[in-house]
């Protein structure tokens, strides 16, 4: 396997540049140091032991997930200072147990006073605390206590006053930086945020309440307002291989793209000027709905190409203007399609192919379910 | 696990109507009987072993797949008769021609002379023949030579002049039906379909060729027209699970949904009149782009809730008017979504849990990859 190119690849196959993963790691490593804050890199995009061993620098501490399998997965081989980032679901409270008393530092979140109830009824073992990050929306209206609502304090206060119960921190994650455009929006979302973040950190602290606080998106961790070194930890995940949505943001250049999907042409339909691929949304997803001006992805190297639309197996290529050429694409030419939101496509792949400059160096597996 | 009811599973969670698939497949392969058609069930929307034993009826025999995984994992269970019904990737012509030399009957699938080149440069051991179906367009718009064209002649002339190649048959698939709305309009499209298939063999016969003929999709074989009995085979795929795209086309009734994503309520939030439901698009994958009247899915027993955006591991359900009563949905309250499209859906999903009448039976595990 060591000596092959990628082109010995059955398609379609999802490749990762383990150069650019690396480069992107060590830039938001680097960032953060600069900026005095704790990086807590979010595992959800890629869900594999190496990618999570070059985002911690090989500490395999100090983690974030999106789900209960990547913690026990992450657990299982030796990582440690998880936090499971998502509303505690109710019908995971003894899986969440079991992992705060296998792991020396397993943390939780929780935006709801039912949440806290579910933690009192199931007391951890040898006189363990139950880690609670308290989940805050600061303006993205997703998960967490509006900030604004005297609700958010309340809770806080309810958490700290729990027995068997520790207020870890408060974290916010900034997901409305993705209707950014440019680094300046990105950065006026980034100080809004950290600023009502600081704001409920000081409020807290009036009613006599410390604890950590944490936000963070690719967007805003990319380009880090000064303020945000006030913070204990930042959060982002999606760095590590990017993706086309994040260049159109502004997170990054199409070039530091870490992650594609190789396809082949497999049909050619001249009655409809169009090409047949062999990825469709199973190779692919149907994020971003095919909106970009190339359509569902951008295709490297053929930027007069659109991905027009996808079935399970098979992607619909046509020229933006002018008749194809298809001299140019004979039946098995390789195409490589750059995705639109590497989370979505990276889970439509049992396995990844890691390569440096085109030679193939060995597989990652991901981990998979909830 | 046996006495287990639905409850009990962690979400977001696939589950599966054993006896709905059943009925499914049985309504179908009485359909084809008295039609006096041959089926040939098509397993890329499950990709199990245990449904693929239901929909043949137990026999192992006369099933069509979309990726090579699927046929080497059925070949692998005792499978035969496998169809790889997707145009020759010409970077899999040796995985091809080794399922050819293993199986009893291993058939493949071109629209394209470059193909046929690359199987004579493969011919295969000890006077094994590989089968060949031409692939044919007849107004589906997606691969294919198209039915109109004098290519579609000469390749199936070149394929029975090929030596070690035999014309098997010609293939049809009719998912232009998935515009219809109604049984009058499916059997427009499964009329005309055959009527282009059946004219598209005179023609053949016309000059020497005799061989199979088959067409196929869900709605077409769900509503058959009269003149399909006169076709070799039909191949459809989707109506073991059948979805709420079916039943908006018009070839099921939402009851006879046998798939369903499980999930439940992790957070309120009252200030944008919503919930939020831990299955985001990682659970139930975004094919319908939310253009149902519900949004992303059907919420079962709550035709006033509409799914109205989802992230990876989230989604964001609220009235389709007035406001929440909050009460009727508290933390962990179970919701039940039937999927818009049950292949997108399944995919997403490393385990099946079967059911019948809501008690778990254990689990499928579906093949992926390519």
């Amino acid at each position: 396997m060591k000596e092959k190119p990628l082109s010995s690849l059955c398609t379609p196959a999802l490749v990762v540049d383990v150069d650019k993963v690396k480069r992107n790691a060590l830039r938001m490593i680097e960032r953060c140091q600069k900026l005095g804050v704790q990086l807590r890199p979010h595992m959800k995009t890629h869900k594999t032991l190496e990618c999570a061993d070059i985002m911690t620098g090989g500490s395999r501490r100090c983690i974030v997930v999106s789900t209960l399998a990547e913690a026990c997965f992450y657990a299982d081989h030796g990582f440690d200072d998880i936090l499971y980032a998502y509303s505690l679901p109710l019908d995971k409270v003894e899986r969440c147990a079991d992992l705060s008393e296998r792991l020396d530092l397993f943390q939780i979140l929780l935006d709801h006073p039912h949440a806290l109830d579910e933690l009192k009824k199931r007391p951890l073992r040898d006189g363990r605390l139950w880690h609670v990050w308290l989940k805050l929306d600061c303006g993205n209206g997703r998960a967490g206590v509006l900030h604004s609502q005297p609700e958010a304090i309340s809770l806080a206060q309810a958490i700290v006053g729990t027995k068997g119960v520790e207020l870890t921190g408060v974290y916010v994650h900034c997901g409305n930086s993705y209707n950014c455009r440019g680094v300046e929006q990105i950065q006026a979302v980034a100080q809004e945020t950290t600023d009502l973040t600081l704001q409920f950190m000081e409020k807290l602290k009036a009613s006599g309440i410390t604890c950590k606080s944490s936000i963070g998106s690719t967007p805003s961790c990319s380009h880090p307002v000064k303020d945000m070194g006030k913070l204990s930890e930042v959060h982002p995940g999606n760095y590590g291989f990017y993706d086309v949505q994040q260049s159109v943001i502004g997170s990054c250049t199409l070039e530091e793209v870490a992650v594609k999907v190789l396809t082949r042409v497999i049909g050619h339909c001249p009655h409809r000027n169009q090409l047949l691929i062999d990825c469709g949304w199973c190779g692919l997803s149907q994020d971003g709905a095919g909106k970009l001006p190339t359509g569902y992805a951008v295709i490297e190297g053929h930027p007069d190409l659109k991905l027009l639309s996808m079935t399970q197996e098979h992607g619909r290529v046509e020229p933006i203007s002018g008749p194809l050429d298809y001299s140019k694409f004979p039946l098995g030419f390789l195409l490589t399609l750059i995705p639109y939101h590497s989370c979505a496509t990276a889970v439509m792949h049992p396995v990844y192919h890691v390569h440096s400059e085109g030679r193939l160096l060995g597989k990652w597996i991901p981990t998979r379910g909830w």
